[in-house]
């Protein structure tokens, strides 16, 4: 039998949890909340989707020519969990996450946020490699933000086999997703002035204890993330055996300048030729190449599908939550397998 | 029985009509010719395609651990037709597009080109809308660039329908492909002095008579081309007879900004919703409420895909060439069928 | 004796008519109105300009340590001429044009308005080269917007030596300015998709009968404007003829790829080698090489500094309202003289 | 008596230098070497600079019309010193800095290099603000680039006060200058593989011993690189503290989001308000409110102008190995009045 999965926000995220859910043997869609009658949720339908919507929302998709199947209120009631994915910096006057999650609790149900909110709002911060078995049977849980996500993917193996002594993270962060035509800058890099950003607490909500200082900056760019980190590790450890540890750890791929991926730009081409669902890439992209050990210092880069790298991380906190599988490496073997995510 | 096809140049537009033809049922991928051990080379492997390579070139793949089925000319002797995807602008001492003509000759095989080329290489310029029949049984065509294919399907059917009189057509153009890290501008519009810039003759190679008068300029975007298009036509129309002459039109859909498809961000998104592969868009996209009739003259905005709109003609110019379909619109179903391409 | 002038919004416009109009014999600034205490504020302040301010927008001033001379309403009763550089969109609540104008016309003093402005505001649009009698004495003018005022620059020559026939513009528009980090798309283009867009109507406001069809489209740039135009001619003109006609035209300079000047950015670069206040290019740049004849058609290619172009216009308007000098082209010379302002 | 300078390579850098020579009093620009006849060389002579070109190259500016007034090899005999500012990465078979050095020695000049070149060149390399007494009376140096003067800038004057235990630095490099129409990426982040890249070893060819990695990612933008830097000092200090330090450091200016500069796009404004020659920003912004101290970590961002920070350094430098003056303190305020370079 499978769990019944109603998505809260059919947008960048919510369209990909969507079809990520559908992949799975375990679990399954029965609608999506759309608060806009766009030529997403035109495609939502068409791709065989029930849309619900606001109480007052159904008139603006009539006159579009959308079909309804009811209220939001209605899918929830329906569902065993709810996928929130309303975007986590609300508008003044708009619905928050604390009034969804008080929703979601009245009706007795299940639900997962994203990393738009803050750790504060369930108490318990999500990542597949990192922290499974703590979301175990839970009721509320949030899967941290791409850039948190690529932290811990490729941070957590490390401290597993070397320990880490401490982290210095730069992110270099894309400042609009691709179908974003109104945010820029056009040319310009913009700093984050608040020092820790946001991103290291955040990796720290998956990995207790982990010593992590991060600062972000803004680039004109619309298709990845790019971190550039320096990690001192416990015990020295050479970059074969740095590689080898992330050869075997889930949902990281290498990359080389030497096979011409110079940028970002050949990373995201690698998702198109493995025809990859809306050429998505939900790996961890490490440079092999640009992986340097210095004394006891390990250098490395790595981006970020800022898009979809948390997905695989959505489906593996439904089962986590609804106590599918307790052991998270099977239930990330499980979802990967369904989504086609093989190492490459 | 299905005719053997080779891909001469497995890159930007090579990969594609390889996974393209791979989908229909008249033809197949016997191999592809690659020159350079790069990760789309790996990919290549991965997905299934003996890569060819050049005579003396083998030993650059066997050092990038990818295998190799032969050499170019051993491909192309086993082949019923070569779809030449090598660069139209050769760089110096390479080779070029009628150097591979006379070899293609030599071993007495059909072949089709693409268009980088010029039109004088095989005197024959392809467009399925256009002109499909008079590629019928011919041993070489050039199938017409993306912008000259963005031209044709939406000029042709206005031109069996009403006539025209004269069109205007200014391509602003994408800078460089989304794959390419090299290319600029970042930040400049670059106009092309020479006026007309081909696209207006390359259109009236394929549209014969067609008075057409085109300029171009260059701007810093690598998702798709946009026309903006002036035409006159011989006998009034209204909006309304407009679309519905574009609405029965083969590969050619309507967006509107009303849906919030407001720039070619949005009209990407678009091919992502609907699981395209490679996240790609075979289809010309005109903003409906960007056709304006004034007076005798129809102004519209039409989005091209840069990297795959020309992908489709390549399969039905093998079947013309080959003379596996008489019917030129029989012969875009077919294609369109097995490329799931359906009108939105 | 020199003309008060007052500047209500110092930003991207009003900043620098303050320095154009500083550099002048006849008029003067006696102070620019601020409504938000920015790095831009302070600056001013060091350039020797006194600050007015919104009644109730002193004290932010006062906190962020900026010294200011009195209120907007205080400066306004001083002048003899107020150029209002307030934003043509306002936001909702937001004070209009209109509004401006109502308190203009009650304090009895001249105005001039921007080309955000609308027509119907003030009934006169204001062009040096092609109305400049039109404006003498009056009290309020619009000085038209920058790409209107390219349009009138190239085309009122034209229109003069040979008649115009018609005109099909494209503008190919920059997305946001220089200082602008918050604008996109980075990395799409925007069609207009209402025809004509507003610059056609707008370039018939200052030159009267002529027809004139235009369409936009926004890109991911910050520097340049670049328009490209087909004209047909009433009497048949050769590419020396126009050249000709071009070289006598005030604040038009010719480019070529020739030289390198192959996109805005290297014509840019040409405002930095003259040393231009703030690297500035207040003429029109028509690429030389990119005039064209064809038939009785003229197709060329031409640039424009969007945020300094109407400068040298707003000069020559405030002497046309003030009645400085009756001869519009002396006034031009005037004006061109202290800017710096001469033919490459 | 002046300093008579030549001038070898008269693009980004040399047309710079040049113009800030031309404002020193002890010093004076005899003439300028252009290899190719441009629009910047038209105004070169425009400008006053005699030109001077390679033996066999005089025939390509004669036909474009611009005036030469003898070969690099007249001008260098004339000269007392040469400012060498042609390109680092040469061409294959180009004149490299080793050939022009040779030249330079063999007539008896003096020289300097740009950052573009190694240091081993010259075996010292100049920051007027960490080293300028060791150039003093030498015959060559090498001024460093524009990252690694914006490291010194304010690295060392924290050395100088509270000692350096150790520095992280993320370069986020601008990926082409704004004339630059051909270089990209458009849309895409590169990451620098190398650890360390060339900048933290560059810093320590000024600052000896001083304990540097770094890291570099290229970004798609032309006006400025940003500097992400993370130092533990020796001495714990507060951020009042090291506000304090930079405050009297030459050639270091503060800005902050407070007042509306929140990227370098707002930065470039300050330049062009500040009304510097072709817009430029000698100075290095440092965030007031993004000195962040966390424990004994000094965490900052900062902005370098990459055509215009070294240009400053070249005339202390020109000083240095003239012997014009001792102390390069007293240099350094020489130059900064002469260029209008005073603190905000």
């Amino acid at each position: 039998m499978s769990v019944k999965v109603a998505i809260n926000g059919y947008g960048t995220i919510g369209k990909r949890v969507a079809d990520a859910v559908s992949k799975q043997d375990d679990m399954k869609i029965i609608g999506v909340v759309k608060t806009r009658p766009t030529s997403e949720a035109k495609l939502a339908v068409r791709k065989g989707y029930k849309l619900y919507v606001a109480k007052d929302g159904a008139q603006a998709f009539k006159d579009a020519g959308i079909d309804v199947a009811g209220t939001a209120d209605e899918l929830f009631r329906a569902a065993d969990i709810i996928v929130d994915c309303t975007p986590g910096k609300k508008k003044e006057g708009g619905t928050t996450g604390e009034d969804y999650l008080k929703v979601y609790r009245e009706l007795g149900k299940k639900a997962l946020f994203q990393g738009g909110e803050k750790h504060k709002l369930t108490g318990l911060s999500f990542n597949s490699t990192a922290n499974y078995s703590e979301s175990l049977g839970k009721d509320y849980a949030r899967v941290v933000s791409c850039n948190t996500t690529g932290l811990c993917r490729t941070l957590f193996p490390l401290q597993e086999a070397f320990g880490i002594e401490n982290v210095m993270a730069v992110m270099v962060r894309r400042a609009a997703d691709p179908y974003d035509s109104k945010t820029g800058p056009i040319n310009a890099i913009e700093p984050e002035v608040k020092v820790p950003s946001h991103h290291g607490p955040d990796a720290q909500s998956c990995m207790l204890g982990l010593n992590i200082q991060s600062m972000a900056v803004k680039v004109p760019t619309t298709i990845m993330h790019l971190h550039q980190l320096a990690v001192k590790l416990k015990k020295p450890a050479t970059t074969a055996e740095v590689l080898k540890v992330w050869e075997a750890a889930p949902r990281v791929i290498f990359v080389s300048t030497k096979d011409g991926v110079k940028s970002t730009a050949q990373v995201m081409e690698i998702a198109k030729d493995l025809s990859r669902d809306r050429a998505d890439l939900y790996e961890i992209a490490v440079w092999k190449d640009g992986v340097n050990v210095v004394g006891d210092m390990l250098y490395y880069s790595q981006a970020i599908h800022q898009e979809s790298d948390v997905v695989p991380e959505n489906v593996d906190c439904i089962r986590a939550l609804c106590g599918l599988e307790k052991d998270g490496k099977k239930s990330q073997q499980k979802t990967d397998k369904a989504m086609g995510i093989v190492k490459l």
